[in-house]
């Protein structure tokens, strides 16, 4: 039967296209596995040995469904973050929060402010949404903080996003010109202010909570530092408003019963959490060493990659990811010019960076 | 600083209610746990031996994300299935799957077609993308074809929802009907047919695969006869351009890793699966004889739960469960009249059983 499906206006107009193509896939299409996996900032420290015991015996009710409240979870991450549980929400990870984001406050055809090459997975909810996408440039590879609010205003946007530090760059800003770009901003537009690699990231970034300010939603994940990419979890920390907002619309079982679980006991394992920040703090400046040896530029980061500049256009960094990829290594790269230049290494782990090392050097010389 | 979030009109709108309170919320209200959780469904049988060991072994690896397609998971469901891969999409649950069915079919104001009653997530989906929902009233506790058919006609509606067998009555329709009802379904309206519970009905239900009619998504889940509601994971089985509409628009990385691995195994363990069917149909006429042992009447059940009329109106029921819960005694009841005469129980171990037969008669005796 020819089909007569009648999709929204919006849904008709989306491309087939996804934010990223996972490594497995890459695998398939190769017919082998990557021997390091240094590609989607996934944390080389696996989880938190508390959380890893809490999920495995979390397991024995998985029949069960998640508290749709995750309580015990709000209330942990409401004393850590000195706010009301009413400040939090959880969900099934950032990409979740993002979606209902742009759900509760943009209609097709408004204005939505980003940077052009920032967060693909941002851009995809925009245009799930109908949302007009308006991507200001990065400036010297950070957020153009400036030319990013000048855009708010001239646009008249609800909605603005950025990460700090910046994901694909590794870049970063301090608190206080962050806050600055906050307070300057139009009473009526939200940011998402996406900090998912901020426990990486220098003291100068810690920016005072300000749950009073509806302007701001502020994402974590336990993607990152607490190794969690495969359970699925995250949250916002906004004011109440916005949070009421969250849960008129998401989908209140969503969250993993194990999920819950675990970031609950890696958040009560702090010490854990340190751990893998110093380790990636070594490896980042293990890769530093490494570009500089080889006499490449690769930006300070604060996050738990590197972006390395491979030293031409987007077309060669490409050639550089695929000899990279022949040579069982996962590795991704900005999207878009001039921020495609680099290739963007996430921090593995000690013997996984001996392993990239030795593939990025040979890789580079068949690049000539 | 007052709030001044511009949210769309559409959530404006949107009342702060949720389809269903978890049993942990009313445990915090009441200052206790309960001894029987007999309200969500949800399986007293738990997860197949092999899932949970599988899911155990993949916590090493919850620092990775899942498979963004599910590969190996919509490949082993294809064959059972006996479809192509492109005919599978897998997502948090039914519940996520509902969301995206709306979202691409339904635009503010548009006519929605369901049952009075019916299943309230696939009602809060509709009213969370502004549609405009047409609840047809069910017909001797069973989804009325009929009516719902000519409501599909008379209104136009591009979307039409019902779960066989039917939640919250446990009732069904053999798949004779449920084919005539699809056969005789507009071109351009889109049937959501969601088999949560298809495992536990007689075979008399079983309807062919036909992934040629665009019309029809039939959903299934985890979360039931697989015991894994904790884990959120479900999928969808339909033509290939609704596949497509999914894909679209889904978080592509919304489906936890540790709960992919647990499904597969789980499908490759359909001994257990089986036994849990079998032990749910002894579970169900346990409660059948109970309830004819206290001269009351219990709605025949194709599913995991057994609705049990109290014998008066819906206040009755509701004092019923009232008296249930101060007996430390989970149990839901449906929303509308006249389904909220019965309250619904879901089948619990034998020992769980033996605890509700017991609190239930005292419950009873309570009530006058």
């Amino acid at each position: 039967m020819s089909s007569r499906i009648r999709f929204t206006p919006v849904v008709t107009a989306l491309p087939a296209t996804v934010p990223f193509v996972g490594p497995e896939a890459i695998e398939r299409r190769r017919g082998a596995r990557f021997a390091v996996r240094v590609g989607a900032n996934e944390s080389a420290f696996g989880v938190s040995p508390r959380a890893a015991e809490a999920m495995r015996e979390a397991i024995a009710r998985a029949s069960w469904y998640g508290d749709p409240e995750s309580f015990d979870l709000r209330t942990e991450i409401a004393a850590r973050h000195g706010v009301g549980i009413d400040n939090v929400c959880v969900a099934g990870g950032i990409d979740e929060l993002l979606g209902l984001t742009v759900r509760m406050l943009i209609e097709p055809g408004m204005p939505v402010v980003t940077s052009h090459g920032a967060y693909p997975t941002f851009n995809y909810q925009v245009a799930g949404f109908g949302g007009d996408l308006q991507a200001v440039p990065y400036r010297d590879d950070r957020i153009d903080l400036e030319a990013v609010l000048a855009r708010v205003r001239s646009s008249g946007a609800p909605l603005v996003y950025f990460a700090n530090p910046d994901n694909p760059m590794g870049t970063w800003h301090d608190a206080g010109p962050v806050a600055e770009f906050i307070a300057a901003l139009p009473e009526d537009c939200v940011l998402v202010l996406d900090e998912a690699y901020g426990q990486f990231a220098p003291e100068s970034t810690k920016l005072e909570e300000n749950v009073d300010d509806p302007r701001v939603v502020r994402m974590h994940t336990f993607s990152k530092a607490h190794g969690m990419a495969g359970a699925r979890i995250g949250y916002a920390i906004a004011h109440p408003d916005l949070i009421e907002g969250f849960n008129k619309i998401r989908n209140h079982f969503a969250v993993n019963r194990v999920a819950q679980t675990g970031a609950l006991a890696s958040l009560r394992d702090p010490e854990f959490v340190r751990s893998v920040v110093a380790q990636v703090a070594e490896g980042r400046e293990e890769y530093m060493r490494l570009a500089k040896d080889m006499e490449l530029h690769a930006l300070e980061s604060a996050t738990n990659f590197v972006a390395i500049d491979a030293g031409g256009d987007g077309a060669r960094a490409r050639r550089l990811l695929r000899l990279l990829e022949d040579r069982e290594v996962f590795v991704r790269m900005p999207g878009v010019a001039p921020l495609d230049r680099c290739i963007r290494v996430t921090v593995g782990t000690r013997e996984e960076r001996a392993r990239f090392a030795e593939r990025f050097r040979d890789a580079w010389a068949a690049l000539g």
